[in-house]
């Protein structure tokens, strides 16, 4: 650790979003902060790919989330980082995706300027983008999707889902579910009950653009069992809608990074 | 020009998201496919900042579309992408945010798929993101927003805003409206009819993360003749919905690139 890290007034909170997972995905700016950082806390989206492009000499935090289980609690992680930019640090919080979209970044944020500890945001690409660019299916398109919508399918311990389900219910509207999985039987039940086709397409998507990418293609009436056959490893978002017949996955063909469609 | 762009099996077309105007907000990957590009194609909504990344030596052309007016037709850029392709040429279609928000960067690849040119995606920071993380207001945050939405407010000439306003009403959901500064008071004003509190918070971001970035912050009732008071300069977005709540101009400082919030 050098002397300025010890400066108590160059303590500060980097909340930087760290994209779906390849590695060539991060911007600019959040490889040059990552790269002059004194200490980089992350969790468990963020890919190995990612963090392979941390220095040696900096210090790694591992707050990451185990599945079902939070292995630090979002009030510790608060504490945490909120102390180490106390100490002189400069820290990098490293998000999966962008730090402002189901990232929890802006309560990071909260604690950092209840503290006096100076922080910035560092946007990434989310990972419905990834998802969309890796698979070549459109997050809009004319004709086929005027707008897009991004919902959690998560829900607190025995507590119903709470979604709106008739707004939700609509063929014009790109849906993506982050954090589905576990839900994705009732969401496409209700999706169905409250109007949508049972064949409308959909796509669960793995692991976007890394190595370890995977697609299940389904319907709304067929997605829940062919998740459930197909037990694609988190992270895992659906994109559901007509922007789903544009998937080709006959004509896909990986070029080392990124996709090249083959006509 | 080298032999190498002079072999026709080597012609293909990169679809770049190039984010939404800050320079370091590029990837990774769409810097390395910028710079390796024997032409880049790009529109208005690329930013200076991002046009100066492209080498000297490399060709552009400008396709963009000026206020209003279509500079050059989307079937005439699809072609011109397809013949530049067939030159034998690698082409770097160079688009404001993501390709595949609000991009029509799928229609451009289906023009290539249907010629038989390659083509892949790269995804950009869409610029709802960039201006979340410059203005420091979370796209969703607990209790604030469990969800999220995109909207184009543009409509085709003459015609009605073809926008399903019951469903848009949500208060639970942030709501982001791309090319909505000529609607914004139909806009604000169906939101309100159809339920919305009129002092919902409402702000406007012009040119995000770029130095000419300018926010003006409003509610549903005030945002129509806030926005033709302010007059910013396209291309705006506006976030309306509770998360706007956070913004907290007085606390916000530049540092160089991007922002830091001082407490
Ligand atoms: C807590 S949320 C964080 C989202 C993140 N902030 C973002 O912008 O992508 C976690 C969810 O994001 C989605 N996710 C994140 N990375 C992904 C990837 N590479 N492929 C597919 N889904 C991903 C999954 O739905 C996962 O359950
Ligand atoms: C044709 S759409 C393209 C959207 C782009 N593909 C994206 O993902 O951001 C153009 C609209 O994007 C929004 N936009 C693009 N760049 C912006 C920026 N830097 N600041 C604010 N709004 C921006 C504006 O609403 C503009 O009217």
């Amino acid at each position: 650790m050098n002397d300025l890290s010890h400066d108590r007034s160059k303590g500060c909170v980097h909340l930087i979003g760290a994209g779906p997972g390849a590695a060539d995905l991060l911007t600019l700016r959040a490889l040059r902060l990552i790269q002059s950082a004194d200490v980089v806390v992350h969790d468990r989206l963020v890919s190995p790919e990612i963090m392979s492009l941390v220095p040696e000499s900096c210090r790694r935090l591992d707050v990451g989330k185990t599945s079902g289980f939070h292995a630090v609690p979002q009030e510790q992680i608060n504490a945490i980082l909120v102390d180490l930019a106390q100490q002189g640090l400069r820290v990098a919080r490293l998000k999966g995706g962008d730090p402002l979209i189901f990232g929890r970044g802006s309560e990071e944020a909260e604690a950092c300027r209840i503290a006096g500890v100076p922080f910035d945001y560092t946007p990434g690409i989310t990972s419905a983008q990834g998802a969309a660019s890796s698979t070549g299916v459109p997050l809009t398109h004319r004709g086929l999707a005027s707008g897009l919508r991004y919902v959690t399918g998560h829900r607190a311990r025995d507590a119903e889902l709470d979604l709106d389900w008739a707004s939700l219910a609509s063929t014009d509207t790109t849906l993506v579910v982050y954090m589905g999985v576990a839900n994705i039987a009732e969401i496409a039940r209700q999706l169905m009950a409250h109007g949508l086709p049972a064949d409308l397409p959909v796509l669960a998507v793995a692991s976007a653009t890394t190595p370890r990418e995977m697609r299940v293609l389904s319907t709304l009436a067929t997605i829940a069992a062919d998740t459930s056959d197909a037990r694609p490893e988190a992270p895992v978002l659906f994109i559901i809608g007509h922007v789903v017949s544009l998937y080709r996955p006959e004509a896909v063909a990986q070029t080392g990074q990124g996709i090249m469609v083959h006509a």
